[in-house]
């Protein structure tokens, strides 16, 4: 394997022997509220490699261009090298988490609207929440880019929320990151995985990804394992 | 004078005879940080009373609809009654105060586009920030009404900037409050004063505002004067 580029909380970057493209190696670390809490979730690396590759695939089959190009191995993905524009680009279908909090609202509480949110991606400053103006403001998007960002994010949470719902599963909240290929085609970028996203049983509610490992509610593995026995049968 | 409806940090709202109508006091207190900060400005209320009836007036003459009927005296002004928009809407001409603390950069920072945030008005939660998606999801405010409320504001900001740039003045950054009339009108609320404004000397750089206060720099009133002083001039 190549030189590591980058080693982030969940993952790590390394070149490969073409200049566009590195391979993605996922960690069984878990960290949480920007690195505050930390811990090891086994197996979590190979699940989130699997659960983000079918992910990814089934997008890309549905019209959303991804970094995707293939799996290389339980724990590793071959993917095109981009720029990540540095935001968060977070979608929320019913109220949870942070934002819950902040607004005062109860988790589960529907919303009139869909809510996208964007974060700057600085861990130094704790990943601030901002507004398209502040992103232009500071250069790190233009308004175009942010267009083009937000039209490809509105179709995936309709191809997501139609897949999980499939399996039985509330798409509640994920968060996605987006970067630039050579050629400056915006790319869906990173992962799709429990780490990323709150899913609940549409039934009894459970919470099936991190947020167990966050609210130490147990079970973190099993949850992660039940993500990825369901989507097995779709 | 009738009774006072609500009591807040830096004014008093009292019904008339007119159901449509009430009347605005201002008062000398001072507050900063969300209550955490509080004392007096001797004459407050006098000035930010005259500036905002000013400042008022000359949106109103240039196209904005504002809520301003007249000044009754030196600390009352009539005003049509709204029903507020639960946002604070903020103008930001350069980097300053909370936002650059957020997002890293220094004060005085030149952005690539004008900032425009907006802050959920519920003191209880710290007047959150949030995005249009935020205030729309949670029914604090309409698409439509956002759009109307952003294109006012765009247009206040220019007419303010060229005011204040003829007596000196950078208008670094403001908040405005925005109501509606019983016929569903959206109109320009609250004041406009040192208390709510950012103003820098354009030669000398010195603050000519509430951060006199906020940030104990002395000489506060001196600020709020030297601004009423300049707009004289107009
Ligand atoms: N296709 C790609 N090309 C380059 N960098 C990428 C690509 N996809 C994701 N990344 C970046 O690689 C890092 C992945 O590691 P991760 O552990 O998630 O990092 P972090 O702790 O910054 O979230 C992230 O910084 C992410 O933005
Ligand atoms: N035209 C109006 N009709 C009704 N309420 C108004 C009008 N203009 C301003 N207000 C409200 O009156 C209050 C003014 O008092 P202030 O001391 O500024 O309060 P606060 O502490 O809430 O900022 C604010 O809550 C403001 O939203
Ligand atoms: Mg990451
Ligand atoms: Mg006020």
């Amino acid at each position: 394997m190549g030189k590591m580029l980058y080693e982030g909380k969940a993952k790590q970057i390394f070149e490969t022997e073409k200049d566009d493209e590195v391979i993605v190696y996922y960690k069984d670390d878990a960290t949480a509220f920007n690195g505050g809490k930390k811990g090891t979730i086994e197996d979590k690396g190979v699940l989130n490699n699997r659960i983000t590759e079918a992910l990814f695939t089934y997008l890309s089959e549905n019209g959303i261009k991804t970094h995707y190009i293939k799996t290389l191995s339980d724990r590793e993905q071959l993917v095109k090298k981009v720029s990540i524009i540095p935001l968060e680009v977070i979608v929320r279908n019913l109220a949870a988490g942070s934002m819950a909090k902040r607004l005062g609202i109860k988790e589960g509480t529907p919303l009139k609207t869909t809510i996208f949110e964007i974060c700057l991606k600085d861990d130094s400053l704790g990943d601030p929440m901002i507004n398209d103006t502040h992103a232009v403001g500071i250069g790190a998007a233009t308004f175009e880019e942010l267009r083009e960002i937000y039209a490809m994010t509105d179709k995936i949470n309709d191809l997501l929320k139609a897949y999980f719902d499939k399996i039985g599963i509330i798409l509640v909240d994920f968060k996605l990151e987006f970067g630039k290929d050579k050629d400056g085609n915006i790319l869906l970028a990173d992962e799709i995985s429990p780490d990323t996203c709150r899913f609940w049983d549409k039934v009894t509610l459970e919470k099936l990804d991190k947020d167990r490992f966050r609210r130490d509610l147990g079970n973190v593995k099993g949850a992660y394992e039940e993500i990825m026995g369901r989507m097995k049968k779709i």
